[in-house]
Order: C-alpha cells, then sequence, then structure tokens
C-alpha cells in the first residue's frame, strides 16, 4: 500500500498500532488503520459414481494442469454458494450433498483453502471460461503428475486413502511452504 | 476506496471487469483492480470438565456482554495459530485438543466464523486487553441473555446439546441477518 485508500496521503507507513501487536499500514494524515486478512479459497471435490471431476487450468498459473473447481470466496456470499458457484463457473457443473472436507492455512500466502466432498447432480458438465476441458477420472486414472496445486494433491489424496473404508472425516491443516526448496511440507493433519 | 492505494488516483470507479461478473473497485489511472474479499473470525469454545469459558467484553461493540474468545485471523498464520492466539490474548488460557465446530458464514457483514471446541490445559487464566472478565460457567449457568453475538448464541446453544450424546460433530451453515428485523434467522445448518 503506497497511498491512503481513503484519503489519498502518501504518507503511508508500516508499524504496529497502540494497543495492537502486528505492523499494519497507518496513514499518517487521516490515521485510518488498513487491516489486511487472508482470503478464503473455496470450492468442490465433485463425485459421480466412482469417479471424480477436475477441470484443466485455461488461465495461469499452471495452465493446462488440472484442478478442482475453486476459486476466492466473494463479499456477500456463504463458503457453501461461493463453493457451488465456483463449480458452476469452472466446470459448469451442478452439485448438491455439501459435506466440508478439507480446511488447509497455507500461511505463506494467506490463504484457507475449504473444500467441500459434493455429488453431482448430472454429467452435464461442460468447461467454464477459466477451463480448456473438463472431466471425471477414475481413481487409477487421475494425472497425479499433472495437479495444478499441492492442495488439489493433498485434497485427492486423503479422498482416495477415505474411499477405502467409505468415511469421510473433516481434515483440517496446513501446508508450510519452505522458501529454500519450494516443496511444500505437510505440517499436520487432525 | 476512494483513492487508489497503488497510484493514489482519485480515478477509482466501481465497475465490472472484463471476464469478471462482479462489480469491483477499479483505477482507471493504472487500471489496477482491488478485490474485496470476506474476513475469517476464529477462536475457540474452551471447555475445562463439565465448563465452559467465556469472556466479558471490555471493547465496543457489545462492551459488557459475554463472548468466547475469538478474533479476526490475521497474514501468514494458519487458522489453529489463530484460534490459540486470540484465546490466550482475550483470556490469557491456553488450550489444546482442536477440533474444529463450527463454521458459519455471514453473508451480511462479510465474514465466516471457525471456531474450535478445546479443551483448557489448566485453569491459569485471567482477562486479557479486550476482557473485563474472564469466567468459567456451568452448562446452567451460561448468561444467554448476555452474550455478545448471535454466533456465539449459536455456537453455546449447539454445544449444550451435543454435550447430551457425548457426540460433537462439525457444524456448517450461515446466519443471515434480516434487515428488517435484526433478528438473525438461522439458515440451515448442515
Amino acid at each position: 500500500m503506497k497511498f491512503c485508500s481513503d484519503c489519498g496521503s502518501a504518507r503511508v507507513v508500516q508499524k504496529v498500532p497502540a494497543g495492537d501487536n502486528v505492523p499494519r499500514f497507518i496513514c499518517e494524515e487521516c490515521h485510518l488503520i488498513h487491516y489486511q486478512n487472508p482470503k478464503i479459497v473455496t470450492g468442490c471435490l465433485p463425485v459421480w459414481e466412482d469417479k471424480v471431476l477436475l477441470c484443466k487450468r485455461a488461465i495461469k498459473p499452471r495452465y493446462g494442469l488440472w484442478t478442482l473447481p475453486a476459486g476466492f470466496m466473494e463479499n456477500n456470499e456463504s463458503v457453501e454458494q461461493a463453493a457451488i458457484r465456483e463449480t458452476w463457473e469452472e466446470a459448469q457443473a451442478k452439485v448438491e450433498q455439501l459435506s466440508l472436507y478439507m480446511v488447509l492455512s497455507l500461511p505463506h500466502i494467506s490463504q484457507v483453502y475449504m473444500m467441500f466432498r459434493t455429488q453431482l447432480c448430472d454429467i452435464n458438465f461442460a468447461p467454464g471460461i477459466e477451463s480448456l476441458e473438463v472431466q471425471l477420472f477414475h481413481q487409477k486414472d487421475i494425472p497425479w503428475n499433472d495437479l495444478a496445486f499441492p492442495v488439489i494433491h493433498r485434497t485427492l489424496t486423503h479422498y482416495v486413502q477415505d474411499y477405502v473404508t467409505g468415511q469421510f472425516p473433516l481434515h483440517v491443516g496446513d501446508i508450510i511452504k519452505t522458501s529454500c526448496t519450494q516443496h511444500p511440507h505437510f505440517h499436520y493433519d487432525i
């Protein structure tokens, strides 16, 4: 933040406000504190019989790699509405029976992923504007080496493991990215 | 947003960007799109034997009313870290065995509450700077008429109900506030 979005002043500094313990962007002209907080990314793991629905990304980053339909939650909607909306936008797919399945914090990019396990209402899906292809995959055919993000890999791994038992408990955890290796370290999972 | 926080221009307008379907703040000078997204509020329902820990608020809004320790998640932390931190800051209480218990969307204020059921490590708690008092309550003594927020009422109601069965499943839902009555309508709960 270089300018105050409220008064336009360039006198924006980063410091810890009185009674706080985190540095914030503060305008020294109008004294407004500009808080910045993590964003929620939410989406679905849509299931049809023994298959899962994946989308091939038509946008950067990770153009051409496979992902689950998901995106940033918007103001004035619920998490479920956002997950349903993203699934419609990216895969033109209608889903039902939402069950929260993964809550994963990514502190290095200040995001929280919330993924719902869902049932497809029908198989009338099609690529949305952000997808090149949308396809149902048998578990044995999941393109593990061509998944777009560690979160997607993690979600599908849990799903395949849980499928064996038929129990799909909520998984809560985080993905800590170490700057030296750029490889994700799976911190814990309760 | 009245000024662009990146270039300082006052030529900030609200319109739907190309390829989008939601109005955003856009700078017509430098063309930056300023996205705004919901915030996460997270905290704990700390349990000790058959009692729950509540904090009497020392800050507005709802000064003097009782709440669970909770607050805005910060950048660069996990949801669990944020819940533990808030519990320490508001109640000087240490907790363990975090279990995600409530995920409640409040679309009218673009917040998502994520409350963890936890066990107190000990009873060496004390009011933090944002609390007047911190106290353990037997379930029969919970001050239902003096709770600070509908989310707190909802969380404690579920807890008291679930306590009977000894099963504490995750509750996902939303609180829709109707502008005419200012009373929360509990939309659904899966």
